[in-house]
């Protein structure tokens, strides 16, 4: 008999079917088994009446494999709906050891190091299961918002010969006993592909070495990158990407319904003109209503990103808020400039929540600007990355989202290893 | 004005639009210049009769970013059927070194090592792109079948404390003092979510140190992961991998339909029933038709899977073959063994015109055979991996796809890096 997903038996009243799942729990009482079955799609409530069959499950600890045929019988009682009757039950593989958490529990109850060391065990409950369904409906509406607006996708190397940024945080690999680095972005590559494709984006991983335990860094972390020639300025960057954060919620809200509504979550709303504040204008106003000197520094503390979060849910309703025109100082080298202000540049974050989420701006785009940006620089390495240029480059820009911080503050994790299905810090190598 | 894709401009006949892209080539007659300007999309004729304009373009070299305001003129004599009249040309950008072909001719003319040198250049050529958007579009296939088979997309770690297989040609890292490497394949990662959400996928970079410089070879490719509980054996894979060929097939059509044609491609038919042969069947039928002692060799040859594909394609009219029930010498330790024949197992690969494609298979599930598979080696590094069989897995299994050895297939390339876009070798880190 071919087999049946538990979220598909409301469709089969009264029919014998197959379901195949894991053991999640059971209750035995005086005459009858309560065995709840977990594959893929949901949880099954089977009632076991006969008196061997509850003996023989009784001995099954959870997360049996089990293979079941039984009667689609629609109750109010159970749990979905619908329960099956008269089960005839098949082992398919019995489990050796107990993880140290119960996944029937509707949370799961141990501490994150305990949860992130037995993964294989946690990864299997509901709510776990949920956020890795929502990490992938963001990214298939990802694509599908880029492939629509004429994007192409692509992959380009992770093993690179120069730092991709600034050279610090870079992993080393021993290349064939040559020194090679770990990508810490696909940012070279991307804004190469712009002079073929014009406009490209990329998912795949990142790597940061970076030494700091913090509840929002990973040592490597899925980017999701974009990158548009033709651009006037930074500002048509920033469309394009309010197009696909708008695209990602669609996605989570119709690709991941059933674990938005497991969650509990509520969805941003992406308004068609996300509010924006310029850098400097926002020091101001943090100054004014803190009291502390702010303006002049080159970067927005934390502190500092969480209060433009609040004013822009206070004032314009908006969960998300662009903050552009960043100094130049804390920008990388290929930022283009405002042409209207020196030192500040045509670059911007998006704020989600009051956390960083995405950063973009317009490039430079001439041969000449990159000589002068990187003047005293050894640009051996990055020979064909100025090449791009030297052939003739329009004006371009982009930006990447992380997709492990993304879903975070969409689930309201507190820590970002909490989403991310095996995590890698400072501290965490395995599984 | 907006700009218009050149791909869209007959829909605009007799109105003035923008266009943007590189100056293709022109040809200067005695008083008119036809200039090829290419886009994302494709190539359109301008044609220039004013005097100064033409002076002005004729100091333009090829690959200037130039915008261009036009009316669309239909004319049979134009590539394309149309052509842009009295047009305005504004220059976004000039280039500042000449590349060491011509993008101009239908096919770039140099070796391989100066294209791969410049590849900022090369992957500018419309046949190279039209390669990036074949390998786009087979991806974009590949996961719509998925997707509609209820997989899941996931993102696993590339930095990880152990070799994924068998120790070899793996490349270490530097990993905040500790020894890491870079991953050979998701292996181990996609078997313990299927005990999570039994079926996925994965788009993403692998890593092999491999110290042979071969035409098919590459120290960092795309792999296509997929892995699938509940299976009753490698049969049920090959069902799954079927429609996943099938799938990025039609994609390739469908989405790439400008690409297929530009490059001429007969694209595969994948048969409701790929053809298979039994790995032991083989060997007997090359001894019997080359005199060749091959029976007990514990793999093939590249020139029996040669033969094997000649085979399919005469006996079975199929680009397309199945090779089943491998010795278990050549296999990983997780393969499930055929449960009829000792020493054989429930393997296959899939060989594309001759040339290994897939390979994969049923994996063990059960913890204790995973003991006695590892029996003697220290299993310490993999206790993540086997968490996940110590708590209950289901028979499984799945396949893996090396993106560039099918667009180099499905293209015709000789050598894999003829399809990659920045390809990495034991003699290659740059671009």
């Amino acid at each position: 008999m071919e087999r049946t997903f538990t979220a598909d038996l409301a469709g089969h009243p009264g029919r014998r079917v197959r379901v195949a799942g894991w053991l999640h729990h059971q209750r035995q009482l005086a005459r009858v088994a309560f065995v709840l079955i977990r594959d893929a799609a949901g949880i099954v409530q089977v009632v076991a009446e006969d008196e061997g069959l509850r003996a023989r499950l009784a001995d099954l600890p959870p997360e049996t494999v089990v293979d079941v045929e039984g009667t689609v019988t629609l109750t109010d009682q159970a749990p979905g709906g619908l329960e099956l009757h008269d089960p005839e039950v098949r082992v398919l593989s019995t489990p050796t050891a107990t993880m140290p958490f119960e996944l029937r529990r509707p949370e799961l109850n141990a501490q994150l190091p305990t949860l992130l060391d037995h993964a294989a065990g946690a990864l299997r409950h509901p709510r776990r299961r949920a956020v890795a369904r929502i990490a992938a409906a963001s990214v298939a509406g990802f694509r599908a918002t880029l492939d629509a607006r004429g994007f192409t996708e692509v992959h380009t190397p992770k093993l690179v010969a120069s730092a991709t940024e600034t050279g610090a945080d870079v992993f080393g690999v021993d290349y064939f006993g040559a020194p090679a680095y770990l990508a810490q972005s696909p940012q070279f590559y991307k804004q190469v592909m712009v002079g073929a494709l014009e406009r490209v984006y990329e998912v795949g991983p990142v790597f940061r070495a970076e030494p700091h335990d913090t509840a929002r860094h990973l040592a490597e972390y899925t980017s999701l990158d974009v990158e548009l020639g033709f651009v006037g300025d930074h500002t048509d960057v920033m469309a394009v990407l309010r197009d696909t954060l708008a695209g990602m919620v669609a996605a989570v809200a119709d690709r991941a319904a059933a674990a938005v509504e497991l969650l509990g979550l509520a969805l941003p709303d992406v308004p068609a003109q996300i509010p924006r504040v310029d850098f400097t204008a926002a020091q101001r106003m943090i100054e004014a209503a803190t009291g502390v000197a702010v303006v002049g520094e080159p970067d927005l503390a934390p502190a500092h990103e969480r209060w433009i979060g609040d004013w822009a849910s206070r004032e314009h309703g908006s969960d998300l808020v662009f903050v552009t025109g960043y100094p130049q100082a804390k920008r990388p080298f290929y930022t283009h400039p405002d042409p209207a202000r020196p030192g500040f540049t045509n670059s911007f974050d998006l704020l989600f929540r009051g956390v960083e989420l995405v950063t973009g701006g317009q490039r430079l785009h001439r041969a000449e600007d990159y000589e002068a940006a990187l003047a005293g620089r050894d640009t051996a390495p990055l020979a064909g990355y100025l090449d791009a240029f030297r052939y003739g480059m329009p004006p371009h820009g982009g930006f990447a989202i992380g997709l492990e911080r993304w879903v975070a503050r969409l689930t309201g994790a507190a820590n970002v290893r909490e989403v991310t299905l095996f995590p890698r810090d400072v501290r965490r190598l395995t599984p």
